[in-house]
């Protein structure tokens, strides 16, 4: 079954994904910070229960995955695919988290907040992916109390997160932006509109393979929709620049881009050992590739494949075997390799 | 019609070629930086004449290249193919010289000497060279008088030729001593015993794709056959040492070997825009694939073909219109692509 990081969607030479995720926290019990273990496994069960009474939801297929029962792989790898956070992997809490069938909604339970309600899409779809948001916010809502404050809105764990609760972000593939240095430009213009610039992986984890999340820091004052549209806005200028970029570079130098492209082409389709680190950077250029039309055998959902797949645990759990990291970089080499090969 | 810097011949995994080099002058003329134009111009008739009355010579279809109706270009083909030596396109007398049809014979005249009489080979043959140089040593000789003292032996301009006026050069590739870093160790050695060690455009090039010329710096005193067995001695512990120094890599990371040599042929097939330099070192690498067996489609002769052809002069030939340097490097791109991707 398709899943959102697989697919590629609308944008999609710039987008890579939309993701709307909501903090709630229940009424009656603290935040997970000061809460008793006894206190997360009250809240995990009325979460649970509240989803699995859900007719509506039952035909979605949702799955319950918890923290105590997973083994560290599956917790890891699922934090690869940006199902659940690094947090929610160190809690001492009894935490989980509840899938839908194709990953594209999910809801952590004691990760910083009793409840963080996510939904994502391939490609550029804020509205789409706020409206499932919304729909199963509301869908808890109607078994679960929030803690809301008539005038503060939903009350969260953290001030940051204070009145809706709500970050939009969307991930883009900045390439021609990053080479040409452009980029601290723009990660300086964000920061004074009070919109945040992450790499693949959150918080303080650098822009591997150029993909930037873009989203909103603020959350307590404007509504939600004025928050979409400002996170939209600044998206779609950046959208813009990096175009304007891209065709600047082809018409100045068109050999010099063919040549990074397809050698990055070139080095994923011959390595016998990469890195993780080497292998986002040249996957980055052949997306690029794909991107612009350059290359036309590969699709941008192999190299989506590739990229999640390559991740350290995602690559464990699918070579099954024990690996240190040097023989992990020549099972990520046969695995690019093999995939790479598998043109359309 | 093959030439000597295509073939490959014996012990062809380390030897590229064997070249025999012999320094002679005519005795009734002052060495060539002591010539007047017009000497030089006698030396040339008469050194043509000997050749073209030769009826054995006559049928191996020996044509005259002179300097002054040549253009650069073609020049400096001669020159990357090891036909003529740089110094001899500098010269201002009347120079040329006579090339066997399938290259592997030359008669450079009017250069430092008179005459130097080259024959090359393919591979590790080092007699049957010498004794192609000395059939037309003694051809010559027939007509022409040498500069030759009881004593001192052949009369040279420089003092380093006297003697017997030999020199015996095979050329190895070195990629195992030289990524190990053993070929420093190799060179002191080789200093220390009159063992000339120099790069594939000979006095003060750098071992461009890792290939080494190892010649005799003594002329005079032993006889032919005994500088022959020293640079015959030598060569063969070189290429034992860089044999083991290749099994023991390949055993210790076959990975890693073969990373380093499939990553080189990824991107000669890739590149869009590449350099001399660069070419040369990652066809080394490839070389070293194909020597060793792990690449089987790909001919050593197609590694020599394009080694070659890549040079600039050779390459700007092979192109015709004329370039800039960057356009070089596209066309060099171009033509290896098409060259290494003819697999066996």
């Amino acid at each position: 079954m398709a899943s959102w990081y697989i697919e590629s969607g609308s944008e999609s030479d710039v987008v890579f994904s939309s993701r709307v995720r909501l903090a709630r926290n229940l009424k009656e019990f603290p935040f997970p910070s000061r809460m008793s273990k006894e206190q997360s496994s009250k809240v995990l069960d009325r979460v649970k229960e509240a989803m699995t009474n859900s007719s509506v939801w039952a035909n979605a297929n949702f799955k319950y995955l918890g923290m105590k029962e997973m083994s560290p792989i599956d917790k890891y790898t699922l934090m690869e695919k940006h199902i659940i956070s690094p947090n929610i992997i160190e809690s001492k809490l009894d935490a989980g988290v509840l899938v839908g069938c194709d990953e594209k909604v999910s809801i952590m339970i004691n990760e910083e907040d009793h409840l963080r309600i996510q939904c994502m899409s391939e490609g550029l779809q804020l509205e789409k992916t706020f409206e499932n948001c919304v729909n199963i916010d509301k869908l808890l809502n109607e078994t679960i109390e929030y803690a809301f404050d008539k005038k503060l809105g939903y009350l969260t764990s953290c001030p940051t997160n204070l009145g809706t609760g709500i970050r939009f972000s969307i991930m883009l593939h900045l390439p021609a932006l990053t080479m040409t240095g452009y980029m601290n430009g723009v990660l300086d213009a964000c920061s004074k509109i009070g919109i945040a610039v992450r790499g693949l992986y959150g918080e303080n984890t650098e822009a591997s393979g150029n993909m930037y999340q873009i989203s909103n820091q603020v959350t307590l004052g404007p509504r939600e929709e004025e928050i979409m549209g400002a996170v939209k806005g600044i998206s779609s200028r950046i959208i813009e620049q990096e175009r304007a970029l891209r065709r600047e570079l082809y018409q100045k130098e068109p050999n010099k881009l063919a040549d990074r492209i397809y050698r990055a082409l070139g080095i994923l389709e011959s390595a016998r050992i990469i890195s993780n680190d080497e292998s986002m950077k040249l996957l980055s250029d052949v997306r690029l590739g794909v991107e612009m039309g350059i290359i036309k055998d590969i699709a941008l959902e192999t190299i989506n494949n590739i990229m999640l797949n390559i991740q350290p645990a995602s690559l464990q759990k699918l070579v099954v075997k024990d690996m240190g990291p040097n023989e992990r970089d020549v099972e990520r080499a046969n695995f690019v390799r093999k995939l790479i090969g598998n043109k359309l």
